[in-house]
């Protein structure tokens, strides 16, 4: 039988932890190596609800991209979300592993993915932080091309690529051509893609002040949502591991959804 | 004839340098205590087209919510916004006058305005800082009540009021009753609102763990953006100034409006 | 039936949190203050042994004195003890408390039991660090009395006294007359003994340079062994728990003695 | 017409910015790239005095060896002396670059020139940072021969040379033969000068302790002022700048001289 | 006879150890308290010629301004003068005691003597840090009144009062009406003098930019020499000491001038 | 004759400074390198004994292992122990030389000679730090084989080798076959006894949870005395210096023993 060691491996090789952030916390999080494997819940975040999911599915691993303990922790009680799910994990003998800015960053992960969705041509990495074992650029953001067009319908493209409810933008004055993506909070990363020469940055999190930096450097930025420019990330897991484990069954999570509403 | 420093002198009555963060950079930032005054433009920010707007009126003081520095600076030059805007000021002899968390702080500031333009009854601070020389609380947010109703019908409410294009927001599963308001990027004071017992937070800027902590907190948070939860209070510095100084031309900028658009 | 927090409540009167070291971690660290409780097994570690001792007899409690988690933890897997014993109390229910150095401050804690144990008379506390509600100092080490004996004969004492296989220690030169205890290792606090007036230090985990000060300071140092000096309050937290909580069954741990050995 | 950025160009390749200390404020600090020249100032410090004179004459740049902004500035007003340099410098469109540490580290420098001012021959960079593109050692201090002479002599040769009104040294009882030079408060680098076999070291503001120290080590130590010791290289520069750009005027600061006198 | 822990507690009440600064080292900094004392040698610093002074006079103490050990040591060699001094004072049995900035912060020390040594009225202490147990203020500066007179009368004056070779200085544009004193290098202090509404400033080790700041703030600063401003304490200790134990000879030493000269 | 300079110079060829800590302090402590040499006292420690036994000797100089001053000192008074010993030694002109983590790093240092003691075949350095300039491996501690046998007979084979009075141990479950070793206090090193597949370790200074530790990872841990394991290299020291300089007198302090007592 598979074991959480072997989808580990797995992933580790998806998405090498060299390649994570020095900040982050990434691996196995909770359970054990040893442990053998039939079911594997897939989610962006491992929240209660999640962690809930998998313990009815009777899942014995849970993939997700944001890792379940992020600072360190001095206790682990049902006084808050993390030691409740620790607490279900453990009592249900479920392991995490979690691949969160090493996915972001590897050849093939969040922003590839992303920069595929929104059918981006020519995909390349901005400012590459080094290269894979197959030659191949790691990095955070991307960037590549789309046939010139208004910005207003590059919107309606993003909207629907992404089955966004709403979106957030700024107009930076210029029609959309070359575009810079990187999933979750990267609006510090604004400067790297106008000195990329983009055009139109699509990321999330994005604050007042960095709406107006956008304008005054003539950038079109969209805030297109934490949940939906990474969630397509857990498809990618879901599928590279239904097939490299064919005999394990992968489930990507039903109960985790975007809580964030548009008014 | 007034001076700017009369001005100073008037706002640190209303907007105590004392109460403002210890990280924050208040008071007269460009421009001489002894220049004449009469004519002040009021603004949120003293952006390049503020500080155009000011020059071409004639004022000789702008008075801003955002600090025109905020970061100490090594250079003044035209290659950023921020010199392109000291630059200007010097040129035309105008000073510039800002009061940041002190306002936001203020018995009679930014969260008291906002709390009053939502029709918030019993409006009290949360946690407060101190009280000033007339016994009032000082602190950051506000709370109040409203007529116990649906969230729905609240957030057509703050839309209205504020005059907001749009809104995001999370349900935390519960009527409106108890609110709590912080202008601005008040995110991370979500668990005082919680702790003072607020079923619903109004402020900008949220993140994405933040909407999910509401969530898990069962509090309902509505991010109504970072210039209409602020802006009002640009009208209240108007109408003070005005008042006290009946012989100074006070104008809100007209240049000055959101940048941030929905899609 | 009792809770967690009840016991957890009982513990923080007997040994107030206040009283930690700023760098220790006690109170609730593993479970649950709503468990429900009828077994609780005490220990001076809580270490893997103890917690399948625990999980054997259905205890739904561990008390301990050392924390189950002292340096902050970023994953809870089974390559080490920590996180094995994590996983086990949560797989069964079981919470954990620990009162570290809160208890050995404490006025009914491991050093006075440690002074009663070596039969000090007139017990007080060297450099009290405050005074409980009851008006009893409390702080680290203790001091008191003994006969004026030689050293050889006070070492026989307290051999026997703690049930110790050996001991360590240097002479000072002198009778022994006044005693400083601190169980566990206080070798750091050796100057406090000798500012006191003390004649004789039983403490444990003397380092080399730490005997040879105290040949050249005068004083006699007794390394009566971490184990020994502080299993003592083991039986004192078993007891008062039990009186304070008559329908729960307390258990004092048969799997946890001391690993160390002499040749 | 020439511009600012010419003129900084040029000096960069004069005084590379690479060249400087850490902690140093160099190129250009208060302006515009992009402003035509026709007059340059040229003086040792961007005092009030300079940028008035500055402004009288006409001149578009002030080409300084101290930087105007040292520690970052929150505020430009008239209440100090920086802030009313800043806006009369904005307010006449002059710009302000400065040559600093890279300027005394250059090869053709501050301290070069101070060397060949004093007639030392066979002049050397002590303790060489680098070689430029022209293979040309940089660093801070020079050293080079004099024909061996008493150390009476060679004050009376300083002063003249470098028209100081008065000196202050300590005699290392040795004759003058190999010289050290340091523009600016060199001080700390005495040891430098030791180490490279000199029996002579000109810099200035020495301390108490310095002087000592010199005596000690037996090494000749001549104060000869700051601005005196600096001061050449004013003309160096804008001799380089008029050479460079023939069709600009270039003026050296006629309202700045030293302040210091001897009693 | 008389010990050096006998003196040592008598300079401890002249200059109390509380009134240092908090980097600085001061009290019994080589030997023994127990030592008895016939001879005390007397001096500003404790250089290499002064402590072979001591030895030949046949001192057991010296008692110095500045003390021998500022740095913590690492080794005691005779590679460098601190090495040496401390192998010559153990070679001979010779304590040494300092009082460096309690004794310049003292009410009857450094300042103190250098204010009345310049014949200045009313002599007070600028910004106290506190009050001695006689109620005396203590701190670093004085200052005190002048006849109004030139600053070029002024000078010769102090040139003369306090033995300087030469003076340097700037002038502040003003006559000399008020006066701060700081002895040794309080050039950063300046401002406390200018807001005490000093018109003047004595004091040594001036830099550049001090000469500069002085100008333009107004205020006449004169460097009359680190040892000329602290010398004359060297007396004051040597009649104190001498007063309190006539049995004890007290001789100030002959070898240690300033080796600062003029040209 | 011989130079404390040539001792320092074959001492730094035997363990040279590069291969010390980055915290320790060696090389030559007091003294002077120019002092002749006629006669060594070598020691574990500068203890207060073994400098007036070099004083009574007539010894111009001692080498111990552990440092005379290991924090830097700000005073050398005889309130302290390490001042007494610099006064001792400067009185008398004995130098003081001290070879510390560099000996234990040695390749033919502290560590070598323990694993030859304890008869070790096939001794390696674990986790080599470098090598030296005969391309010998160096680093802390030593591994070696003994012919496999149980935990107890071993026991008493240290006991014997090093002369230990006692010893304290723990068991991990294991015959003793390649055993570890690391003179003083190497407990922090365990893990890499354990990574390098030993299944002994043999040091001391060992903390409560460090006995734990060994137990739970399955490693024989046994603790044979600070003093007994270091002890050993005075002896080598004492040889080697002897044979580079046959006519100096070398001795080993007869006054150092350990003072520790097992009871």
């Amino acid at each position: 039988m598979n074991t959480v060691g072997d989808i580990l491996t797995f992933l580790n090789t998806l998405a090498p932890p060299s390649m994570k952030m020095e900040w982050d916390n990434v691996g196995l999080l909770v359970g054990s190596r040893a442990q053998g494997v039939t079911k594997i819940l897939v989610a962006l975040d491992p929240f209660e609800a999640v962690c809930q999911e998998a313990a009815q599915w009777g899942a014995e691993l849970i993939v997700t991209h944001h890792p379940l303990i992020f600072r360190p922790v001095k206790s682990i009680t049902d006084d808050n979300e993390v030691g409740r799910c620790i607490q279900t994990l453990c009592a249900k003998g479920i392991s995490a592993i979690c691949a969160h800015t090493n996915l972001d960053c590897a050849p093939e992960g969040v922003n590839r993915r992303l920069a595929e969705l929104l059918e981006l041509s020519d995909i390349q990495v901005i400012n590459p932080l080094g290269t894979d074992d197959q030659g191949r650029d790691w990095g955070l953001l991307r960037m590549g091309q789309v046939q010139e067009q208004p910005l207003e319908g590059f919107l309606g493209h993003v909207k629907e690529a992404l089955g966004c409810e709403g979106l957030r933008y700024v107009s930076g004055g210029k029609p959309v051509c070359k575009v810079a993506v990187g999933g979750g909070a990267c609006g510090s990363e604004l400067m790297d893609a106008v000195k990329a020469g983009c055009d139109t940055f699509v990321t999330s999190d994005i604050k007042y002040n960095q709406f107006w930096d956008a304008q005054a450097l003539g950038i079109n930025l969209i805030d297109a949502g934490h949940f939906h420019t990474e969630n397509p990330v857990v498809t990618l897991l879901a599928e590279q591991i239904a097939t490299a484990f064919p005999e394990v069954q992968v489930m990507i999570s039903e109960k985790h959804t975007d809580c964030l509403k548009y008014y």
